[in-house]
């Protein structure tokens, strides 16, 4: 993460009630940066926690950005992730009117928004930036520089996309530094990147440099911490992202894993490919790092939302037989109990293979 | 593969004996297009084959592309992979005496050729165009469209990179068509896609598109053959480049798997990290494909390049008995062994895990 603080204006035309805004409430929840206001017409004059009670902080919802500039924002986001990740025509008149205003423009959008001739023309009036984060920077190949890092790594690793493998980072993130422990998040998707102001979206990278990826931003990250949670993507048996998964299974270089898993999913997402097991996942995951640099997954957690709250402890109590790991719903009941059962097996580092020859 | 065939210059600036021409000795070897001219000043005045005597076809080496274009070239093709990828100096001239020429320029080189605003003007000049085989076409997600293809899909898995899986696919496929199967080769790396003419290098896509590039070309490939040999990347317990292999394990959702191994190699390519063993390799390579579309190693392929007969013959018969599996070297010994024992292998589709629920 950075230091330097943003002062969030975030952009969700009509849709901040609506899980098409999770980039949005992501950002709000756990983000460093503050927010100081949402911009949406359909919900302006209420305020953040009228919307969503659950969240801690609050600030104002306002018609258009130029009532939030009052708040004094430094940055404008673009909270929603549209179905194909283009930007709605609808959202153009907001975004010159901030980049004119001097705001930096931060976007996950599959579309590059620097590339826009409208924005940049609107960006050199007001003097202002374009942040794409989905575009990564030049990487190197992966070289192995991960593997003399001092912190310990621990990457959270899915039966699927979507199941909440950023969230368990960050939830675990903080308690660890509750635990005292100096502790980082390390973002390899959008969201998470615009919630820790750093990291590289993986699944963009061109492929051959996608490990790179993974073991650049864990080199960098390990340079402030001594436990670090990397967000893990996709799926091991997702047919279409696993590639992505390999990558920062072997470029992350863990020391450990946390399995990951929203009870009463039965296929991966988009396809009918049945999810594997308990025992599957683990057998697979850490039979890849065996052959590179072992890595244990040391417990799980589960996403129980969609479950009542004796079907969550069922479905809790399930997985510590069928694994004899300690389980969790991290957000549901909290992350320290997990951190604590796990933080034992995060003491330790473990050593890539060398030849013996 | 196309229907056009090119008469190629193939340029290796001093290098045409040298394992970096290896781009140029794997088109002349096996490309579909014609090679009609070496340009190498070093070795001008000798035939191809006073340098390669194993080579089948043979042409003459000159000293520049002016006097290559007396054999009316079409094309030519940058036959040297330097290190680093680009492209040096010296070879700027040849390049552009090519493009003002009319010859379509070919290359695999990491630097696009295309971009460079010299070699551009040229081309305009001339009326030719430039192919920079590595740059990849656009290619959608991966939909599972190639669970439906009717061939038989088989993919070379390694040990490591660079231990032949190329050549054994293209051996393969021409065994099958000598025994009247319609065949084909399908490219996922440059040199492959120079010896094809089609192809996508599966190590420049978006890794996100990886597994959806993998999909495409063997969608494409699967009109015109009934038996399908896809080369296959790197090794799966390779920490820099696993990524691009689980790509195309997924994405090109073989039916059979032909392992490649080079013995005496001990590490993968670059790094420390000790081979897996047969049994290791077979079992993650099959136990990935278990969760999402059954396929098992069917035979062993093995490179023995460095070993003289006898010892050839030994690793030959202990990769036999510790893996039960047909093995040989396609090379040294022709493919149509291993083919005839594959074969029965090859006869049957496996199909896509479904949700039984």
């Amino acid at each position: 993460m950075t230091n330097k603080r943003r002062r969030y204006a975030i952009l969700t035309p009509g849709d901040f009630d609506d899980t098409r805004a999770k980039t949005a409430h992501g950002v709000i929840a756990y983000a460093q940066d503050e927010t100081i206001a949402v911009v949406d017409p359909e919900h302006s004059g209420k305020r953040v926690r009228d919307v969503l009670p659950y969240l801690e902080s609050d600030a104002p919802i306002v018609a258009s950005v130029a009532d939030a500039l009052a708040f004094g924002p430094t940055s404008l986001l673009v909270g929603v992730a549209p179905p194909g990740g283009g930007l709605p025509d609808a959202w153009r008149g907001e975004i010159i009117a901030a980049l004119e205003a001097g705001l930096e423009v931060v976007s996950g959008l599959h579309q590059t928004l620097g590339d826009d001739p409208e924005f940049a023309r609107a960006a050199r009036r007001g003097g202002a930036t374009i942040w794409d984060v989905r575009i990564p920077p030049p990487v190197p190949l992966f070289s192995g520089e991960v593997y003399g890092v001092e912190a310990r790594v621990v990457l959270t690793v899915g039966s699927d996309c979507a199941v909440g493998k950023m969230t368990v980072a960050l939830e675990l993130t903080k308690a660890a530094r509750e635990r005292g422990v100096r502790s980082q998040f390390v973002a390899t998707g959008q969201t998470g990147i615009m919630i820790a102001g750093a990291g590289i979206a993986i699944d963009r990278v061109i492929s051959d440099f996608a490990s790179g990826a993974a073991e650049r931003i864990v080199v960098d990250a390990a340079r402030d911490a001594d436990l670090i949670f990397v967000e893990g993507q996709g799926g091991i048996n997702h047919p279409a992202f696993a590639a992505v998964t390999l990558a920062l299974v072997y470029g992350a270089a863990p020391d450990a894993l946390v399995l990951v898993h929203e009870p009463k999913r039965e296929t991966v997402s988009g396809f009918e490919t049945p999810l594997l097991s308990y025992r599957q996942l683990i057998r697979t995951y850490e039979g890849l790092c065996a052959g590179v640099k072992p890595a244990r997954v040391v417990g799980v957690a589960l996403n129980t939302r969609a479950l009542d709250e004796a079907a969550a402890r069922a479905a809790l109590e399930r997985a510590r037989e069928e694994t004899g790991l300690p389980a969790d719903d991290v957000v549901r009941f909290g992350a320290l109990a997990l951190f604590d059962a796990m933080a034992p097996a995060f003491a330790a580092k473990t050593q890539a293979l060398r030849a013996s020859g």
